[in-house]
């Protein structure tokens, strides 16, 4: 059976990469890319995103003065069209991963829910 | 094609169910339960791996006296038939998961890998 799973992940992964959500985010990256003003709005937003994603990963406070700023940030690349788009289709695509996630590994999920009960 | 991205990952939900190192995974956890030797080594091996991920996502320091405990914690329960193929089982089938996530998550990683070329 190991090459059937395997086969049937490589369909999954075809239709995943032909997944409108997925399609929808490329565009939009690419747009972004090609935007002046989108551009470094969105490497501004990253930058900031990685180094709070850091901080945490090490379990260090977020400042309330980082706090204002992350708010701050986030109003104003919320204000561009672009990647106000963006946000909204990464987050459909983090939907449909945490589905199919959901659904594959019911199996291993099963087993450890009832090694608790 | 919503529909379709769904019913493969069901397919892929079975090909798991259906998957050799589960079925080893499971009768290894079933064996554990029942086995008045292993049991009890089993949950002490659990309740230690608890506390000390909870250390760890609080960003919590391990002292040494922890690491040592952890170590000879490791050569008990290591010794145990049981435990030891469990947690060969669980390397297997971590690899799977591990292989499988690959190969669906492709699309997405390749679309992150050229943002940051
Ligand atoms: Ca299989
Ligand atoms: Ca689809």
């Amino acid at each position: 059976m190991s090459v059937n799973i395997h086969d049937i992940a490589y369909s999954l992964q075809n239709a995943l990469n032909e997944h409108p959500d997925l399609k929808n985010l490329q565009s939009l990256y690419a747009q972004i890319l090609a935007d002046p003003n989108a551009k470094p709005l969105f490497s501004e937003f990253q930058n900031f995103q990685m180094t709070m994603q850091q901080k945490m990963m090490q379990g260090a406070q977020i400042s309330p003065e980082e706090s204002t700023q992350a708010q701050a940030l986030m109003a104003k690349v919320s204000q561009n069209p672009l990647i106000s788009n963006l946000m909204q289709a990464e987050q459909r695509m983090n939907l449909v991963i945490q589905d199919l996630n959901k659904i594959i590994m019911k199996p291993l999920e099963d087993l450890y829910s009832s090694l608790n009960r």
